[in-house]
């Protein structure tokens, strides 16, 4: 009985039966060189298949939401891997868009040490996905979840892709489907006056934004400390809540009732990659729960777990997220 | 609109559509030294899923029909990736069993070059799945089929699994759901004897039983060439169609009208195992278009296929099938 | 000349020398996911054997020590390397029991990083190894040794297992062959009760007992602080010598002449398994040579360098140890 | 001494002296599933770098030829690795083209077995290399070769690339530099109408022109058998000769003097990519010594080895080349 | 019971209980390319440890002979290395002399198809094997053998070398021990005129003389048939029986009672390095029995065997063994 | 048009253009176990080629200068090997001397963590290189240089290349070349009263003196603290200028203005091997710049930078370099 509504995910044909939450975004083949070597001389790549909005479904599944992705990908083999790779996970495909032709995106990883970072290496620009419009879309789809989940990556992709994303927050609304926003600024994409100008009227009235403290600052060009900088993308977003997020001096809340914070949780970091994805998914859970500072609590903690695997994927239970705030509970009480 | 067909699996929520096939076993994580080394030696063993009804299951899907796979999984690790490593290719877990304790089977696999053979290693006895029993299953699940795919290796399991399997021919019987049934005779779980009292009631009336040749001999105690076996076989079973595989000699199909041959598609064996499995899914291919006969030639083209990915799965598409019959008529015709 | 001694444990025929150590226990095969890799999804397996009185007697014999190892090992392929990768390091085989049949026990690892743990799988349950009763065994092998080693996990496994143990201790005892028992208790396998009431009356009158700090208090109901528990388990169990492992904070022997305290050897960790196993060998080392105390170094230093290996087994020689204290001494008078 | 000749392509500076060979062309990224594994599946790809041209280079390079390597590649870790890989064999890269943006081309296998092939999928659209015009080109290096080598790929990449091919082969003729081309019709990326509208006026009296059967028969409307075609391909081109290709049938070589055929050199097939450049670098060895049917023997001897290679390269020496062919007369002969 | 012979190697203390068969040599590293890759290029290197001598003691131990092995290794990682890879199959290593100092032989592979064959680089000048002296070697325990084993490998590595083989020779016959004698000729070692000189006054008189066809044409000139050469290099050496291995063709066993032929196996090659080895090591298992002709079946089926590890050690038992035989009768028998 | 300089390596035949640097001395094959497996076990090693000097010219090549490198390898696949490892960075070999036969120098690496320490076992006695004479060498191609750099390594490597060290700084110094010296003592090559009876003389006059500190006060019986050392060794040596490494502490520049010194740049050890080569490097940047300090600004970033790969080498630009400088300094202002 208790598997059951874990594995919801793979509930079908309940006709009356809403998703929890749709994502919508592209997923790519990630390319890594193995630790500690260069991608100009590593003599394999290891492969995964990632993207922000996939990664959070597919979080999300695993905690035993019914999450559904929408995407368009290119159906021969690379098209094929990127979705079986989110759907093993459990994550609803129905709505998925086949490609017949086309690329998918790629991008390449070097996992540095300090000083030297990861190094993230994009090949994505004409893409499958970056092609998706809003006439590509089954919004009927959308309308059936409780919550959508988007990110500034998807308009930043194309204008097809841009006016999809505009439409999504659109149809959600429309529907009384909550949107979730996860602002995710990425430079080598384009420039922070080109994201406001685009994000600004989209973001405007959603349920919950959430953003880097320095992308608050670079594209909405708030500033303050990261306290502040919640209440502002709030206020600046008429948004439900903001979260900012700031690194290892955790993450803000800022609600109706006031700013809350949660602190990082503590760990090491295998690979950084997709944390700010887990997190959303942890704020997601928490919104679906109704306890958004709950949300924010699991955020942190899947945050933590997230980075101690590689690959941007957390293969993660709801009890070993449980199992990790209560390690630190108990510690901080000591 | 070409691809939606093929993607049918996805399709949720769809109330009154049923699956196309719906197949009930055992699958196992597969450990296999790498090619050329010994198990006693090997310092890395790679990993995969498989067993003979999910292999069906996956096969389908890939195909693009509407598969669903029940089982008998712990949810743990081991479960989950079995779990995942099915539904990536679209198989439908609905109705899939999750168990919170109990251990998941183990097969070991020695890759051996001739003289040697490939050496099977079963680690399977008290597993989850060895305890499916009748009132674990949804049986409403099985009914909204069109076809249920069945093996001799579930009743090898333990009395709960034949007496599952039992019910669920009678299940599938009662609800027009055509039944297949794969008679994969396996010495080292039971005798012959055993086999042959256990599954000559349950095969009584199939509308499809395939077996190879030896296990027709052995298990059913019939003879004559492999013409005659698939002959006698169907008359045994008082089956729709009977089908006996005969190796490089290709296959038999007797029906109502007739055996039909089909000889084997030549080509490289880089992995043997799962090549029968590959041959069942052709036929219920077959079977759902309603022509048995070009299910066979299916068959022999995807155990063709089948056998040159390392792993029980052939990552095949409809258009490969197709086009490696094409090309083998080609040069049949030279 | 000086080669001689270290390369004991290879000296056949000498009809009137005794093993200086043998013990006792299951081995089983390892598996393990990369690091950073899960097992739900990791493409190959680690693989080694390990179990802990075989590792002991592995670290004893690279040591120069004679050692030898009494188990069930299954004689197929899993047998065979299980035995293999004891010998390989020079632990006599002579008493092993060769079963026909069974099964090899296995254990999983998945290698987390903090706040994530190591998690370990068991699946061990009916290994060939868990039949093994005091017939199995040939009693006069374990007469011609110096010292007998055991742990609380052997007889955790069966009640077969329970009494071998036992016997052991006995046979030991009667030929004045001294016994050390390492409690290692396994809560996977049985509580803290069973536990108590199973040994507490094995270790009565052993020559050295060892426990973690933590078993001490939940399988023997001892408190006060690591020191303490040094005092109390040597009084309960009228041991010779008792030793309490606390982690970082070193390890606490106590003998007729009061409690001894050793800091633990700083360094990193690679893997933490088998890091116990290595505290014992060096125990046993300095027990062998008249001088536990020194044991006690030898041990804080074996179990940092063995953490520093992937796998259980350090690959260590008598020199690394003596340079590791040598260094450590350096720095420590700095 | 006897080793300098065949480390000529090391010596600068010796300011009057020529290079034997240059090549123009693209290289990639090739990124391959290992054996037996599908591109869907596969958790890593092994990664070369290769391209048609820069492949005939390096083996020339390796045969103790001085050649050089025209190309355009990113100053990224993917241009900078295509680059490495071809020097290290010591390909001369004076004149190599640093684009400081870009992407760099890619094309992935899948190594299937038969009744699959090999699959290719390229992703190399909008490479650096496609904007390769005649105004990048440092015309002088190419003036300073004995032979330029160019290929069919190269002007089926862009317009600019076309246009550079053409110049390339006007600056060649105006120089006394001999020309040598390779046909290479890429079906996915130009149909073979507008390959031959755009091949035929560059290939008008070049001085060697190489064609695979069904190329010739495709793009030029050529028929006849094999013997044929290469009197006709000469006499089509006004070529100083010409070489059909026909697999294991062998090659044929159209001189003034006639057809002369030379049998393929039988042998194992690990690899099937890049056998074709190597044929190609052996008819140019052939042809630095003058002597083409030489060459053509070098060239079906390179194009065996080359085969047993997993990457498009031979690692082989000029002795090596020498030894197949001594062994393959030795066993002709018996 | 059944089970104990065939571990007589690890009986140990049985003062009375002499070897069966005693082997002296050298073992060296073995680092191979990854097949289908080249020395040049390979990122790694496999690693095994072998040796012909240690080889057939290997083989042996495995079938359940009490072999032991003679040589001398370094006490560091490499040789520790050699001597467990040895030991883990049951050899004796009582009389391994260890060295305190000096390096260890090494062998590089790459692994070629055809054309190309297998290539072997050896690194073994100045090995602390080469300085094996007669008064090194402990010759009581080759006394308390029942068949010592050598090969013409030992003599052509150093002048102490080779007099440590003539000595072992001599106090094998002076004690009684048989004295087996593999001719194993190698070119890069010596001359064919060196090899004469050498192994000629050895080999007199021994119980059993092992050569290649081309090696009892090149080394001791002898000619005609392979059946005739068997019967010549029994003459010539005045030896019990001499054996002629002819590849494909077989092999030739002349006793007192005629020669007698036995057909290859015929198998695939995963890796023919250690054939020959094994064929010893059968011919050795007859002798043993009393039955050369049985051997000379046990050697060819050992080889074909081995010839599918990769590696120069076949992990096999004797059951194996034997189901090969049966398995190639039957068929030969249809 | 910036792309040039950085490739200037490339160029060749500009007949009056000298080499930036070149570097006498020996690589090797580099042959390590794993991060965490012991020689002693494992499966593979993995493969590079490295030595001193040739890791100076490489990381000055990656950087765009002109840099050569002069040693002795084998004509076989191990030193092609070598040479192409070079060579792909764009290092020039026009003056490398290739030996028809002999062995390339070898070393393994067990990368172990603390306490453990990296282990390094040499197998280079009697190799190509240690031939080197100066009679081999092509000494116009040094005087064609504005920086020579040496080892103390090389002379510790045979006379013959004692010899040819000493010939090389005479050489530079009458064609006014300036002299490079890092000290790089041996422990495992020679002592340190021959070390200094050999270096003491070639040391004398030399432009740039580099050693670390325990070189320093061991071979040169120097005393003081890291800063003492400089200035003393730079009188010492008469140098222009001489550097004492003193690992976390920094380096020490004493030049005719007095001592200078400049921090370590912090970071993550993956690799430790290659970090002094990479400081040596830095510092001829400078010197080639006319900027020593700058020069040691370089050197410890590129030391830190070149630690994060695994291998000898840092895949490091000069952008990358820069760009860690600035990074640290902004955190070392705030």
């Amino acid at each position: 009985m208790t598997a059951a509504p874990q594995r919801s995910g793979d509930s079908r044909g309940s006709a009356g039966r809403a998703l929890d939450v749709v994502t919508l975004g592209e997923a790519m083949l990630r390319l890594a060189a193995p630790p500690g070597e260069a991608l100009e001389a590593a003599s394999r790549f290891d492969v995964h298949a990632a993207g922000a909005e996939a990664n959070v479904a597919v979080t999300l599944a695993r905690l035993g939401f019914r999450a559904g992705w929408v995407s368009k990908v290119v159906d021969d083999p690379f098209g094929r891997r990127v979705a079986g790779e989110v759907r093993r996970h459990g994550v609803d495909l129905a709505a998925l868009i086949w490609s017949p032709g086309g690329r998918t995106g790629l991008f390449f990883i070097e996992q540095g040490a300090s000083p030297r970072g990861v190094s993230v290496y994009y090949d994505r620009a004409g893409s499958a996905c970056s092609t998706m419009a809003p006439e590509d879309v089954n919004w009927a789809y959308v309308h059936d979840a409780r919550w959508a989940h988007l990110t500034g990556i998807t308009p930043a992709l194309s204008d097809a892709c841009a006016r999809t994303t505009a439409r999504a927050i659109h149809e959600a609304k429309t529907a009384g489907v909550r949107v979730s926003f996860d602002v995710n600024h990425r430079r080598k994409l384009w420039t922070a006056d080109r994201a406001r100008a685009t994000l600004a009227p989209m973001l405007d009235g959603v349920d919950l934004v959430t953003a880097a403290e320095e992308d608050a600052r670079e594209v909405f060009r708030l500033d303050g400390n990261a306290r502040d900088l919640a209440a502002r993308l709030r206020a600046l977003c008429h948004a439900g809540a903001a979260v900012i997020t700031a690194g290892p001096a955790g993450a803000y809340l800022a609600g109706a009732d006031g700013v809350h914070h949660e602190p990082a949780l503590a760990g090491e970091v295998v690979d950084p990659i997709g944390r700010g994805d887990a997190l959303a998914a942890g704020l997601l859970w928490g919104a679906l729960d109704g306890d958004l500072r709950a949300g924010l609590r699991y955020g942190v903690a899947l945050a933590a777990l997230t980075q101690t695997y590689r690959g941007d994927i957390g293969w993660i239970t709801r009890q070993e997220v449980l199992g990790a705030l209560t390690d630190r509970d108990r510690e901080t009480r000591r």
